[in-house]
């Protein structure tokens, strides 16, 4: 007899701002048996799991792989790699995330000029303008097209155009609109961008899908400095994920999310990434009509369609309504953040969760439990 | 019909340096419903797989956990928790993962001053006595306890009484050790150590579990300057792996890899460290026993049980011989690293895989191939 009990995750449905529900077909996948790292039919999954990643990111970028660790590490990967101490960077700011970037920056050694918006405001050509006038030899522009803490879609065709003309790199966290809304990475000439796993690519948290441009790179090239971050640094990882012989050990890639990733980027491009982000507006537009019937409004003007942050309405608890959501129907939303502390909630529909059942018993569920 | 094949990954039997086989226990636990982060089901699993950690370590440690990344991110994480740029820190060096700590220490802004063996020799007291009389400002030493690179098993009482004598913190790399060997954290009073999920506890690669004395907690409380990564940033860790009360949203935890973890520790205890040792040791000797029967013999004086570092035999070739492993046994065996490239192979012992089915098998295997 063991002391221990058996684990047994109850099923959520989950419709939060992250891990989204992961279906069972990449769940199996993940339970497959480990291979080494360096094995060769391990080496050709990984490959074909980067290939389909090019595709979902829409680029032919060399350099397209997935980081070793969860989403905010796909961030820290980017900075570490693409700043050097000294360097003066522009950092969209307009949620949590494009805050943390800044601490990240900063962390790096970079000098950050901000430009900011109000939470739930997206970011505006002339803001950006002025800062790339003001701050001419920063070396590159953050910016998030899809801020997980506000819903904010970010529109980036002119900020590329923008960034570009001023000769900077364009760097874009896209971890909320990575398989729900286009990401045109080639077309809109995203330098560097990282995302998750865990959000519309309906897998595991664990992996930081990243891809580096040719500029990136060479950036990268003419560092003067290492990179602070041995565990990220892109110039050794590069041997393992790109390289065309012997792939060079650096560490020990994490094998079964691998497995997992796989199956989930084979459900996305199975369903077509077109399909798939039509679904994603579809059952965002059922859910707020479904919310407006309720009384419950949004708060950004352009909201992503994979992440809903809305106003908990007057007289209506916050934390009483998500804990019986959580217990009665096993589903979960999430809480409002900073400013929006008990003020929004956050409803994730994304990848496999996003579908018009989860919509239509979701919005059931809170008129149950709001009454 | 889908254009991607079906995932069927080998089941193959992992005796190289890593990763080891997962057992199926594992395997279905890690396939288990993804919950959120901050779900209350899930925190009370996390916090089960915290407690198990620290039986494994033989530690009370308040903060031990996993690192969200492979084993190398638990190095990393210690370096940049625990050094500030312009300390000094003394690194001993008898293989790879010392000389990479030597880098990750750098990367930190550190003064490294090295105490060095040869490749397949323990660090003597000797020489670690006279870097402690040298160095006498230095923050702390660094020491590998199973070196994957070599199979080098270092003592580390002696070490611990010297480190401490000279008030300095005792930093260990216990990746291939813990599970297989005694890891007497509190004993040792170790003051910061790290491992891998994908050797002893035969888990997936994908998390390091690492532990902090208090005595570790109070220099990093001191800190002048900010970690200088955000992602491996344990004083905002600290929140959501140890606090109390409601858990300080940091980074999605990789909740899957946790679900596996929490499995592999469970079969740890179920066995008994005690037992599992032993288990360790009986079948190291009968590989060593079998081995030389073969005309094979050991490099390191002090052997790891866990891993078997071996000259491979006058005219026999590397490459061919592990490939036909892999090829007709779906055996994984390890190739030589650094200065022992082409000249060992590197057989692993660990977890799960460490069987008298397993050794019987690889020496039948070998004597085949080999001839």
């Amino acid at each position: 007899m063991s002391e221990f009990t058996q684990l047994n995750p109850a099923e959520r449905i989950l419709m939060g701002p992250g891990p989204s529900t992961v279906p069972a077909r990449v769940l199996k996948a993940l339970g497959s048996p480990t291979m080494g790292h360096l094995d060769p039919d391990y080496i050709e999954i990984m490959d074909e799991c980067c290939g389909m990643l090019r595709r979902v990111f829409r680029t032919t970028n060399a350099l397209t792989f997935p980081v070793s660790a969860t989403g905010m590490a796909g961030m820290e990967a980017i900075a570490s790699n693409l700043v050097e101490r000294g360097d003066e960077v522009i950092v969209c700011i307009n949620g949590v995330f494009g805050g943390r970037m800044k601490d990240i920056m900063e962390r790096c050694g970079a000098t950050v000029h901000t430009v900011e918006a109000e939470w739930g405001d997206v970011i505006s050509g002339e803001a950006l303008g002025e800062a790339l006038e003001s701050h001419p030899k920063s070396r590159l522009v953050t910016i998030v097209h899809a801020e997980t803490s506000t819903g904010v879609h970010q529109p980036l065709e002119e900020v590329s155009r923008m960034v570009h003309d001023a000769g900077m790199l364009l760097v874009v966290d896209a971890v909320t609109s990575l398989g729900g809304h286009p990401v045109n990475v080639d077309d809109w000439e995203i330098d560097a961008i990282f995302s998750g796993t865990q959000k519309c690519l309906s897998c595991p948290p664990g992996l930081s899908p990243v891809s580096f441009s040719e500029r990136a790179l060479e950036v990268m090239d003419a560092r003067q400095s290492k990179v602070q971050s041995w565990y990220f640094d892109v110039s050794m990882l590069r041997d393992y994920y790109s390289g065309s012989g012997a792939r060079a050990y650096h560490h020990t890639a994490p094998i079964n999310m691998v497995y997992g990733l796989r199956e989930g980027l084979a459900m996305v491009l199975e369903e077509g990434l077109e399909e798939r982000f039509e679904r994603h507006r579809v059952v965002h537009e059922r859910l707020r009509g479904g919310l407006e019937e309720l009384g419950i409004s949004y708060i950004p003007e352009s909201s992503l369609h994979t992440l809903n942050c809305v106003r908990i309405p007057d007289g209506v608890e916050d934390g009483p309504v998500r804990s019986r959501l959580l217990r009665e129907y096993s589903i979960e939303i999430g809480a409002g953040l900073g400013p929006f502390a008990g003020k929004a909630w956050r409803i994730g529909l994304m990848g496999h969760a996003a579908t018009r059942r989860n919509v239509d018993l979701l919005l059931a569920a809170l008129g149950e439990v709001m009454e």
